[in-house]
């Protein structure tokens, strides 16, 4: 199957019901009705109030149905997740994760968890993953286990409404796009003579408590000392710990400065996914400074 | 054999010539006749004199004897080491360069090249390994196999100039001491509060190009933001990669302000080995810089 | 007369010749024939093809046509400049360079060197005084003083293409502008909190080699922690040295960090009218660091 | 009168009672009497004990002695000043907080302020002028002239023992000096090339709310970018407004990159006179970055 693009806010307002819920069924999971109860309030001015308006039908929904919602959603990763059919959209999200390469320690924490908050609250631990590295989605697991149910469902509900507003970014186009992207970009000055550096190789690592760092994107400086596209942007910017490593050895060694600095790490944690981290770095062949610009 | 600790120069000029060849025979490996040379030449005004009388001695040998005296030094590691006995003041300046951990690959590596080297020179390739981390010693191995014999000559010479003038620092105290030793220190300063930050855990670590960092030394910073001895001192600083780890997370989570920095690593490379890196890290729970400092 | 607004390259490129010179004849001073001659060029594709038709006109013209033309310029400030009118736009530039409040002293040394200028060389000294500040004005006319006669009309010839191509950006809108206008520009990080500095007073001052510095502009950061419009903008950045001041201390009394630092003082110098010089203050309570960034 | 230079603490508990008076006599203003009950006292293992011990017996004395010995201090510059001849210390001390050359109607607020506190309090108002500048002598006259009696006498009291500890520390040598002394320092370190900047011109002066800042030093940086004394020491940094100037212009002139950087003002205020005030300028051609170092 093609997928056949984003659409138009406007052409959303205009088209049929059944065709609305076509285009928008998937965007609560296994939930086409809550499209279906969305659309009879049309037009929306915004994806904003269409968004709104997709989370209230889900909340106007008697208790019992919003329980089943919740517990058709796929258990995070883990054994589970193996037997059971994970959508498309949750298969993607959970992989960015890094929950396509656990270890057999962790595969089996997750299976216990998954088992006992199911056990607990009803339903499966619900994230919306890409907001989230490993660590922190672990993190956020275990402290969620003790929660009581109420805040649960609660806390359950907040999660899907941030994955539908993900979901509604990728498929409608339109005004007023709900504020679920972050960014992350960089910039690279040479101090020694005050203008920007082109054309330094720039890494950029997810660290996580164990295991080695994991590549996330890697990309060169342009004339500007910055990069063609922002290191990550379109999407939340996973909470987590990061690497950025500029290769400055190439570019000082032309210059004839090498020696003293050849790759820089500059190492910072993350924990608004929908902010912009803007990470220059000011150096000289002697010394250097980074910050969190704006 | 206990350790006799350092004699002090004014006493080396009094003694009886075997006394004195007793106390410094060892400075030039297996050759206590420099140093009987070098005795005829007291009383010395400072350790310099001293050593640049014994350096004299060795160059005035003829020339069938340097060579027999360069052939009797061992083979940097490898196997032929194993084989011949290292002299204690051998042992452990090689184990400071990482030699004593060295992969199959490496050590295969190294006995090829020793065996080449002593084939096309008459004798092994002699380096003061204090000087020098893995990467570097193995860079200059392969950079004076292709050298000519004379250059090598010179090159063995010189070596052994900067090994005896460390072993003499070693052995004698009094004015004039060479300048063979450098010395790496660090400081820390909370530009957040415009005040040292105390107790701050920071690790030191050599990098090489394979391998994981080697962990050279650990410490915290003091009331003052400093250590309470260098990183290094009393020897020369290695050529080599290093990273420095200013786990700064515990301090800003007691002040309310972690988040963002956690661990910062500083990356450089130095190259000479007899001067001082200095090496401060300036913060805010934001931004960080770094420098070469004196 | 009411000023009738720039006119689109495209209407000059359709409009009659008479027109045409209307609209350009006093790009160059006293000239419409440099207009009416590159009037049949037309059209252009760009308004830098159409500068540079009109300074290719001006090179076109008999020797005895361009001093003659040289010599109708008006003399820089002084007495003579009293005597005879300054055209409005030669009036408006000479005034940016500070030439509106010179002293005596400075008067009378002007007048004698337009003087002497003039008996050398037949034309006055002429100079695109909006490139420059008051001291290098000064500067330049002490320097080409002294200049050959083939030199000073070529470098009287190379400001009248820059005077009149700052003039054309003024009169013309269409795509092709000549890159004859800098910036300057600011940004204002309180890396304590690692968030821009909002409404913090910004004054920008000339610095010349006597008398206090004068003040250019005012402003307050916003919320980004940059200006609302540039410092400088929309003409070259005068060469000359700058003091740019930013009064923190209320911010910082307002966070309860006063007591170190109050108006920061940023001095610094211009020598590349047509560029961007952005000069951002990374501050703490307790430190701040500046650059030329990009 | 040649003045006999500082004598040993350990002479002083040796010597005859009269001769320690006619040392210490006048550390306490017109008062010989408060070092005659200190002899008593003797022997003192180190000045600060010396000092207490004065400043106790001071405290011993009935409350009017107390008042008339505080009566007897000489008014803060103004007329009256004029009038009653200060002692040489006095008179000393003064200066240095700008009071020797006040303007006329500076002279009369004083004079003025003097006559009203001297009305409320039956005494002078006494402050440690060493630690303050003029704008904060005048700030915290104001401030005191609607103190309480009772304060103002325990005030006037702290000041004493301010002056009387800092007049020790100059008549006095041996073990354990009052802390009475700040320093004020700097450090010059060329980021660029990652070593000290030597032969920077440097000059320190007071800034205060009116008039034109006053030169307090000038002195030049050494190979090892420090200054041969520090910029203040030997006495409390008097609290107030600084500015220091790098006059950076030749230094970056010799190397050829001039242009951007002439003279950098680095402008603070200071707030505890007691302490070290490190201010160290790293600098680049393009860039530079200062902070309150330690």
């Amino acid at each position: 199957m093609t997928d056949p693009g984003p659409i138009a806010l406007a052409q959303l307002n205009d088209i049929e019901t059944a065709a609305f819920v076509a285009a928008l069924g998937t965007v609560f999971e296994h939930a086409p009705w809550v499209a279906n109860a969305a659309a009879a309030q049309r037009p929306f001015a915004t994806v904003t109030e269409l968004h709104r308006a997709m989370v209230a039908a889900l909340a106007a929904a008697p208790a019992d149905t919003v329980v089943e919602f919740l517990s058709r959603h796929p258990d995070l990763a883990g054994l589970a997740a193996r037997a059971a059919p994970l959508t498309a959209d949750s298969a993607r999200e959970q992989a960015g994760a890094g929950f396509d390469d656990l270890g057999f320690e962790e595969t089996a924490r997750l299976a216990n968890w998954n088992t006992r908050y199911r056990a607990c609250f009803g339903f499966p631990f619900i994230i919306c993953a890409l907001r989230h590295g490993k660590d922190s989605i672990f993190a956020e697991f275990e402290r969620r286990l003790t929660g009581d149910p109420e805040a649960e469902r609660r806390a359950a509900l907040d999660e899907i409404a941030r994955i539908s507003a993900l979901r509604l970014t990728q498929r409608v186009t339109g005004p007023g796009i709900p504020p679920v992207h972050g960014e992350m970009s960089t910039h690279l000055l040479d101090a020694a003579i005050g203008k920007p550096a082109a054309w330094i190789p720039i890494e950029l690592y997810a660290i996580s408590s164990d295991g080695p760092p994991t590549l996330v994107t890697k990309t060169v400086s342009d004339v500007n000392g910055r990069t063609e596209a922002p290191l990550i942007a379109g999407r939340p910017v996973p909470n987590g710990g990061w690497e950025l490593r500029f290769a400055l050895g190439a570019y000082l060694a032309e210059r004839g400065t090498a020696g003293f600095l050849e790759t820089v790490p500059v190492r910072f944690t993350t924990s608004e996914p929908e902010t912009h981290y803007h990470i220059p770095l000011l150096f000289t062949p002697w010394s250097y400074s980074t910050y969190r610009g704006s």
